[in-house]
């Protein structure tokens, strides 16, 4: 898009899932325009650390690229732990020469995604570029939604409440994966990154087959580079519905997993 | 904006508030891009007729540029004639050497201008383009904005309403502007052009530091093409508030213009 090429940073499991940042050549952060991370990732759930921030961050200062951090799933984690570092926990985002810029949004804080509402947070001159980008599209949002976003961000009694949603949730979940006694919670975001020691296509296939479960292909999630698909052979399964949807969905994954 | 400059096409009052197309020498045609339109015009609530868009249609063929029509003031016109003219009747818009692009909005048909709804149509080229373009920005309207839009496009009935209370609105301010007679509704749209004779911006401040009311100079309004600013000397009146007010804020422009 806009002429830019990507090249995709692999996560994969014998790194417990921490991007793989070192494998990137010397002539790759010498192109770069944007770094994009999520933390907590999509669908890992794996979050990145104060130092990896920092480390990103030299880099950017050394290659002259902006680092954009996508933090949207960064409200839910385990109620009884710490929450995940944020990016401008990292730098101070106000200085003129920051290159940090943070994304965050109401559809996983708020179970708001149908509501297309967010911020962006960056130093005055990226915010500058950014009013531009929007004048050349003019979309605002509409006047309830602005409502219901202000409602939204002002209230934390909605969000806790939400969190400790998502710890029963899980807590159904990989008590249903009885089978997989090696399944833990993820530190951020609301998905179990099964790996399903087989064909994550033929996995899900007849996980809808015979149970009516849907699950998503890993390696519809992920693109080759440096000739691996790191979601292949893994399923995402959301954690997202009432608990007793979720009993009988991951008992049916637990059973048809145990039968591979 | 996109390295685009723009030609202004005045509009003026001894051509009956018609756009003026045959002052727009053959090199601008030439070297058009998009063509932009509104009709019902703001401010001046001047409707193209179907031999002027098929005039500037023909010329697109010539030149190889696109008609954009924005009609978002369509549905506002007198309840006992004809709706204006809009560029769809005129045209083929489903073939694919269409030149015709069409914008509506429900914020005048439905008073609904916070929610930012509304669609394009045009043939499958343009509407691909267009895919692309707010693939970038990738903003879509919420669910509740896109379920509030469609029941306001399916409903006719508040419209209808709509309609009758603009011919109530404009009763009341025509006749609130009783030194004025020569003072009739415009065509479309929910304005009335006036012609101050004298300087719009003083006749706006007076008026607001007098009697409390907002009118917009005209100036504000328009560009400078060929020497000339087609805005100035005449304010913008909105006749969108309950009838009460309208009688006021109009009572207060017929002292006001008597006293000039």
């Amino acid at each position: 898009m806009a002429g830019a090429s990507a090249y995709y940073v692999n996560s994969l499991e014998e790194n417990n899932f921490k991007p793989n940042f070192d494998e990137v050549p010397e002539d790759i952060w010498k192109n770069c325009q944007l770094l994009i991370l999520c933390s907590p990732s999509n669908p890992t759930g794996y979050c990145l650390e104060r130092e990896d921030y920092i480390d990103l961050l030299n880099k950017a200062d050394k290659y002259d690229f902006l680092v954009c951090s996508d933090e949207c799933y960064t409200d839910i984690y385990e109620s009884s732990k710490t929450p995940p570092t944020g990016l401008l926990e990292c730098c101070d985002v106000s200085q003129p020469d920051s290159k940090a810029v943070v994304f965050h949004s109401l559809s996983k804080r708020s179970n708001l995604a149908g509501l297309r509402s967010g911020f962006i947070s960056a130093n005055e001159s990226v915010i500058k570029d950014l009013l531009l980008y929007r004048t050349y599209h003019g979309v605002t949002l509409s006047l309830p939604t602005q409502m219901a976003s202000k409602w939204a961000w002002e209230d934390t009694v909605h969000v806790e409440k939400n969190q400790k949603d998502y710890d029963k949730k899980y807590e159904v979940a990989i008590s249903a994966l009885k089978d997989l006694p090696e399944i833990t919670r993820p530190n951020g975001g609301f998905y179990i990154w099964l790996n399903v020691h087989g064909d994550d296509q033929i996995f899900a296939r007849q996980l809808y087959e015979k149970n009516n479960v849907i699950v998503l292909p890993g390696s519809y999630l992920a693109f080759q580079e440096n000739n691996i698909n790191p979601g292949k052979g893994y399923v995402r399964i959301a954690i997202v519905h009432e608990t007793k949807i979720i009993e009988e969905a991951l008992t049916a994954i637990n059973d048809n997993f145990s039968a591979l």
